[in-house]
């Protein structure tokens, strides 16, 4: 992850949220120590050096490493729900939303993977109370597509053989392509949504979804 | 991962083939506490006090921290190797192999959890030749599940939008168990290998696989 493009301050993910500057500033350099080193291998002095800034500026705006960690996971887990939540409330078939939904959610995550890794990964090192809170933001991220595959198994639309469990393996496969994904790769982040959201409707069992070459 | 079933000694993963105990000990402690603080910040010394041992005793076994995790990850590897390649070769038809490659490899994955996140999520923490070895033995594992979906589609059993795309999708949302997959969970890892290979069949266009209710 040490390679120039996994820079989470060119990222998708812009960090337009975090205001003043220096805060935001403080906050790109914490998910790229992380990304890098692993959170407990990371010191606030590492991401105070990284940003250009002295640990006691670094204090001024985040008491604790915690506290950097807790704030990205946040804004990291809300953004994912805003996008899986536009996906599920737009108008629309449940075969038009769901495919909207995981090629949106792919593409995320392909090209913010530096935030995603980091976000995913280090879950356990939040203490209860943060953790708590972004277990709950998941849990609506679950709702929003578990409720487009009841839309569509009650519309008629799909074949599900398990609600619940198809709805985890949906969201654990957009999920993977931050651990997968790599900009030099063969497929652009548009190109891998576009595939994993025909794969999924073919899981949902959609009647319509596409047919490939025999 | 601090709980009490997150430990590799007790996992799916025996490491029976590391010799002596002790040598086996200590890569089972060094599995802990990579899964627990990342790689970064656990030191050689932190191995060998997990093992009961001394860190002069563990450089008899291993000269540097980067040599445990390169062993882990080779086990690690080979065993998937090993695991995709029995079901690639059995007699059977592709749609019978397939499914129990992806059954195999999710359980595989479940019971192995904490071996399986320190092998994919430290994989940049090796060094170039160590990484380089590692990546050709995951392309070999690629292409046993690669060849598996080939022979599907040669004998009219598939229908596949894309077959390297579609073999990354499988082996992507089976290797993601690792990640959420949780003891205390709703689903055994059986229930989960049974769910994701009738999913798979699905992905790749089985015309004979499960139907849900509508």
């Amino acid at each position: 992850m040490s390679t120039a493009e996994e820079t989470a301050g060119g990222e998708a993910q812009a960090w337009g949220e975090v205001t003043p500057d220096a805060a935001r500033r403080l906050l790109i350099a914490a998910v790229e120590a992380f990304a890098e080193r692993g959170y407990h291998a990371t010191t606030t002095r590492d991401i105070a050096g990284r940003a250009g800034m002295s640990p006691a500026a670094l204090y001024i705006h985040y008491k604790t490493k915690e506290e950097l960690l807790h704030r990205i996971s946040r804004i990291g887990h809300e953004k994912a729900l805003e996008i899986l939540r536009t996906a599920a409330r737009r108008e629309g078939t449940a075969r038009e939303r769901l495919a909207g939904a995981v090629s949106s959610f792919v593409r995320w995550h392909a090209g913010g993977r530096t935030t995603a890794r980091v976000v995913q990964y280090e879950l356990d090192s939040l203490g209860p109370d943060a953790r708590a809170e972004i277990l709950a933001l998941r849990r609506q991220c679950d709702a929003e597509v578990r409720g487009i595959i009841e839309d569509g198994v009650a519309a008629g639309e799909f074949d599900v053989l398990d609600v619940k469990g198809t709805t985890l393996a949906v969201l654990s496969l957009c999920i993977d392509v931050a651990r997968w994904f790599n900009v030099d790769g063969p497929w652009t982040p548009d190109e891998v949504g576009a595939l994993y959201a025909d794969l999924v409707l073919r899981m949902v069992g959609d009647g319509e979804a596409p047919r490939g070459q025999r």
